[in-house]
């Protein structure tokens, strides 16, 4: 049992997700007994794990879009925990990939364990959560899970390997977040709306919300990466610049400069010191690159909530096209 | 389209294999499939894999008991080629977790490109391997992959949070070994008994089969890090010693010693010098620990022989009964 999962309060979208609370704290339930463990070292590391709890935007998604489309049944919990796990082992893994010391305002696995635990912590919860998604007796739920992860996968090795490419096409780094956030977001909803039984138009409407509100939420996300404020968002930021990983508002940048202002840009991106945060703000800011990627943030959030219209009017619904403007307008 | 995976020989195994040597082909035509990518770079990562194709024991394992069972069909070349991506990302893992720069004689994917790109890769891999899995349309198929994995990770986990625990009992190492290694020889067993359409007695012994084989494999595999030669083996070895890692001849040397010799051999573990495994080797050899390690092994592997009895005499029945024999008394 991890009793510090249980008594944490919920994120800053605690009130927001209040309709779905308590099938919140069922997934967390299901979550927390999947993932126990009998040896005292490995459960404490797994206590740790109460500090990555966060806003739980993916298993929100999933029971939203359940509850919104009919009723909230037990595959619906399940698979609810099963992508707050899958979530959870990408944070465990990003962490030791971007040598991230602090998350949510506490220290790392990485930082208080070491690499080795934080990428052993990593492959335990994904394949917790692909075996618990099997005990629903559903090839459908696995191929849809399996399908979702390995192209969550294939968008961060993209990434990786697109790291110190300077000169990333726009789409490339549009293919790259539709990987590595989009496909997750998509399937949550996909998940919900089949599992409370909607026919399939508006199956693949769903999974297009969460597609559109994935896209807006990592170019928001990489947004507070590159100008955010480290004390609300509780997290080191920069580590984008640092990785040499190219986002929205650098890549436009980048193409709007020319001559002597790309050099000066290309030589800051590339200075391994500590202060291109700081350096390249203004530069963003001057360009309009910001402004530009805050408008494809929500030109995205706006396709968001169009996928909607024909959902019944319902607590839930309303919600749903909340959060198209809060995953764009944040501070964390 | 990876054409290095397919041209490289065989290891040392291979005439072994001969009988099943075209079901391996199509598993690994399957697995190259599979994860084959459309972007370069990844691609690139992804055929540096081929130099990670080994003795290809554990689809060898699940093709040799379906073919000893009964016929092979498409769920098993399916099923090989996932127990083989598996093996592969814990193999891609291990190395970062261990910090090797060779493996079979090549440098590992962390020594390359990075520690990153191994976590990632690995990470591509296991889900993959679910996602194959999930193609079978079969639950059943999904939650034994599932569990095996989840096993394995969990043993990995436990082994890492024993490190530096130089008392460690000789029950939690063979709980260790189980976990990381002999979980997932037990499956492929399993799975290539159930889907030959066994009956459940029979699918049971071939697990156990699988399970005492796993091992002992994993008995000889920490005899050989301790007093193998790097030539033969052709990777990196005495890791386990620079870990801190207990395997079996350890603790025996641990507990029967005493007094001054203890506090001595305690004291040469403890050390973070890199001469460990040559001052250990005497003091081994002396005390009988690698002759009782050798002897446990061998003990489990006339224990997975017994398992095979009841089975009708066959070609790839005397395969697995040799293999009994052969990942006991081994160089590589």
């Amino acid at each position: 049992m991890n009793p510090t999962l249980a008594t944490r309060p919920a994120h800053s979208t605690g009130d927001l997700f209040k309709p779905i609370q308590r099938d919140l704290e069922i997934a967390e339930r299901i979550l927390r007994e999947t993932i126990e463990s009998g040896e005292p070292g490995v459960s404490r590391l797994i206590n740790h794990l109460s500090h990555y709890r966060g806003k739980r935007l993916r298993p929100a998604l999933l029971l939203l879009t359940a509850r919104a489309c009919g009723a909230v049944e037990r595959p619906h919990h399940v698979l609810a925990a099963v992508v707050e796990m899958i979530h959870t082992a990408t944070l465990v893994h990003d962490d030791v990939l971007d040598g991230a010391s602090v998350r949510r305002h506490v220290a790392t696995v990485n930082a208080g364990w070491g690499n080795q635990a934080s990428i052993l912590l990593g492959d335990y919860l994904f394949t917790h959560a692909f075996h618990l998604t099997s005990t629903l007796g559903e090839a459908r739920a696995c191929r849809l899970i399996g399908e979702a992860t390995n192209r969550l996968c294939a968008g961060e090795l993209h990434q990786i390997c697109q790291r110190g490419n300077f000169d990333l096409a726009e789409e490339a780094y549009f293919d790259i977040i539709e990987g590595k956030t989009a496909e997750l977001t998509s399937c949550c909803c996909r998940l919900g709306a089949l599992y409370s039984g909607m026919d399939d138009d508006m199956v693949e409407r769903l999974a297009s919300y969460g597609r559109y509100l994935g896209l807006a939420f990592q170019i928001a996300d990489d947004l507070l990466d590159l100008v955010g404020e480290e004390r609300s968002v509780g997290k080191s930021l920069g580590s984008d610049l640092e990785q040499g990983k190219m986002t929205l508002p650098l890549i436009y940048l980048m193409h709007s400069a020319s001559g002597e202002k790309t050099r000066r840009v290309l030589e800051l991106l590339k200075n391994p010191a500590n202060h291109k945060r700081e350096q390249l703000a203004p530069e963003l800011a001057a360009c309009g690159a910001i402004a530009y990627a805050r408008r494809r943030a929500e030109e995205f959030a706006t396709q968001a909530a169009a996928q909607l219209v024909g959902l019944p009017s319902s607590e839930c619904k309303s919600i749903l096209e909340h959060l198209t403007d809060r995953v764009v307008n944040r501070d964390n």
